[in-house]
């Protein structure tokens, strides 16, 4: 079936221009500039932009839905009070119905905030969460979390369970869902296991990542250990040696980001948590400069406290220039790349983050007829820095329409929002 | 006449708490907890709340409201070519037209925003911005900007012209208008007339207002010129002998901070605008620390990109967190005040800012029932780290209703943006 979506304000490879798009099952077939002709306005399935803005569906590159119960549980604490007090007597709680229900709720957020992409990284009911992506018609990449603190049997059953998730779910419905391994953080898994799951993913081809350089403390522990940077202790056992998406490098030196380089190692930014847990600020303009690969992130809700790309999107142009004392610092076209086609690249999605033929058909509407847009015309800039996640309108991913005018079509979110009264009122 | 509001959770001064509020007139009049008995639902004009939020007005301490029509004319360029290339040329055009659709288009965003007084600095057309305010509900700050790089009659002309503002309008209706001296900064005006300014701010008891060592390159060219840091050189020539604002104040060390704390000058930090121009991030916690009364700004819509408080306050709480790489920095309550209580005495506004008996009723109602704002019982963090503006769904400025169910009901939106069509068109 082929669907037509026209009198709109497109944002492809390159300056965005008016026209229509065409698309044929979950793929973009075609785009074009200006109006439709009749010929074309027959036989498909039309639908008029209104002259909104469409843009691809933005790319969540690391968080943890399951966890999004703990928004707001605790803030403005010290690290560890904060994952002793808060993270993991709560974590501790949780089960099946608990993920599936934060998961969901997560889902709508991503959604409405205009995300059509999201890595999760859990280490609970993965199998049902992609179960729930295939249902909901979002689009997931998920990786089974595996801390690596006890026995080996049990480290082997994590990475049997990893395995098993891959082989069942990645590529499912055409890369709706797709799969990687996922160990916790070089401090939590040891050299060997990090090893065998290195290992395991070099022979299947698959991606690898995990959390890397997020604290100066876990940095200076390396060293006590290892007597290195994690990010060099990585590339010792041969981490590197198939491709991985490192979420953070907050703390990376000239000489570490040259390991990445070299690497082709991909990165997740998570600009808006490393701030509010007090970890520092990422070198993401040296990342950039090395010509590495950086997708942003919003890590869970827990230390975000939303879901809301467009507001990393924007935190990630501000924040870098203020940092460098140079407005010149990631302009507006690279952050929109980075929420787009570079979060794309970085968690294996070679075919998706551009409205560009051949392309999943994964974008979005935003209805630019609002006081905070003025004037309209500007929305290379709007959409960076002035663009509020509220604007967005319509959500299609392969092809699918998930929202419809600030509905929803496959999630019925009273009943989830209902459901998570529910199953917060267990925990408490 | 009396209003009852209940059925909300209030933010006052402590934690937040489920009851009523009466007001009188523009006034608060009471506020109590719990459900309201009988007797009290006689008689008032009843509004239910229907279980919001109901928090203090944000007070927008520093903007240009009138160069609106500039947001996003001009990003990521470096400072001097944006100010050559894109502020001037533009400005020149602008005329008491082009201002006051601006200054309108202004005013809806940010009551849609939730902020309930700003404080407006500008130099055209600013006795028609006050007429403006005053029918239009808001609630305005004015400062007629003066530059002083002209002849010394120039000079005198644009102070008469600010002292007029002041006669006219400081204090209009209760205070809902208020008029400031506002030199534009002590690299644009000689010193002799920063003091005649001073001088006349003494002799009437008029708030200054300034911008003050916003770049690394004014604080250098002020050490060329008068061999001291600009702090230095307002308080040499006694800029400080009465109440005074400055914004930014991105670069002072710990000597100028004991200036300002000394002389009890307020700051208005605006970090956003410092990010955006490249020009670094002030030393707010340090600011705190010496009991430095400190309220946010937005700046332009030109450096911003926009007019939204909540931006502002989340940014505030969390960048300072980074940089200091202490996850305890402005805290979630902290940054609340700073956009609250904080903002409204930075500004000279000594009834404002609570939801407090006594106080203006400037208050706003938030829809809590949102997936973003689950678990939604955590009012005092989500309203700094998970709140979006467009959450907001009334806002009352002196008791009248500016906004219900996010309508406005003093302004016509529509009719505002196609006058701002129409006089951009002018401009191209
Ligand atoms: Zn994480
Ligand atoms: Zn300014």
């Amino acid at each position: 079936m082929e669907t037509l979506i026209h009198n709109v304000t497109i944002y492809g490879e390159e300056a965005p221009f008016y026209g229509y798009m065409t698309i044929k099952d979950d793929t973009i077939q075609s785009i074009g500039k200006g109006d439709v002709s009749r010929e074309m306005m027959k036989g498909a399935l039309k639908i008029d932009g209104k002259g909104k803005w469409l843009i691809p569906g933005l790319i969540n590159t690391h968080g943890h839905i399951g966890s999004s119960f703990l928004r707001g549980a605790g803030d403005d604490l010290p690290l560890q009070t904060w994952l002793q007090t808060v993270m993991w007597p709560n974590e501790a709680k949780f089960d099946r119905e608990t993920v599936l229900a934060a998961a969901e709720l997560s889902m709508i957020e991503m959604i409405r905030s205009g995300t059509t992409t999201f890595l999760d990284f859990y280490h609970l009911a993965m199998p049902d969460v992609a179960e729930l992506i295939l249902d909901r018609g979002v689009k997931g990449v998920l990786g089974r979390g595996m801390i690596g603190l006890c026995s080996k049997e049990e480290q082997d059953q994590k990475l049997q369970d990893s395995l098993s998730l891959y082989d069942t779910y990645h590529g499912a419905d055409n890369g709706r869902v797709s799969v990687v391994l996922a160990p916790h953080a070089p401090y939590t898994c040891p050299p060997d296991f990090l090893k065998r799951i290195a290992d395991a993913a070099n022979n299947r081809g698959i991606l690898l990542h995990t959390h890397c350089a997020e604290s100066y403390k876990e940095v200076e522990d390396s060293y006590k250990e290892f007597g290195m940077h994690p990010i060099k202790q990585l590339e010792s056992i041969g981490f590197f040696e198939q491709p991985a998406l490192l979420a953070h490098v907050v703390h990376a030196s000239e000489e570490e980001l040259e390991i990445l380089s070299k690497n082709d190692v991909r990165v997740s930014h998570n600009l808006i948590s490393n701030l509010k847990l007090g970890s520092g600020i990422a070198p993401l303009p040296a990342m950039l400069e090395k010509g590495i690969t950086v997708g942003l992130g919003t890590d869970s809700t827990a230390s975000n406290n939303t879901l809301d790309l467009f507001e990393e999107l924007r935190m990630t142009a501000l924040v870098h220039k203020g940092v460098a004392m140079d407005p010149t610092k990631i302009t507006a076209n690279q952050a929109f790349k980075l929420a787009t086609s570079e979060g794309a690249k970085a968690v294996g999605l070679s075919d998706t983050g551009v409205i560009k033929e051949g392309y999943k058909a994964d974008f979005v509407l935003i209805d630019p007829n609002k006081p905070h847009l003025f004037p309209n015309e500007r929305m290379h800039s709007h959409l960076v820095y002035a663009v509020k996640s509220t604007d967005v309108t319509d959500v299609f991913i392969h092809g699918k329409q998930v929202m419809k005018d600030q509905q929803l079509t496959t999630i019925d979110q009273e009943k989830v929002l209902a459901d998570c009264r529910n199953q917060l009122s267990k925990l408490m």
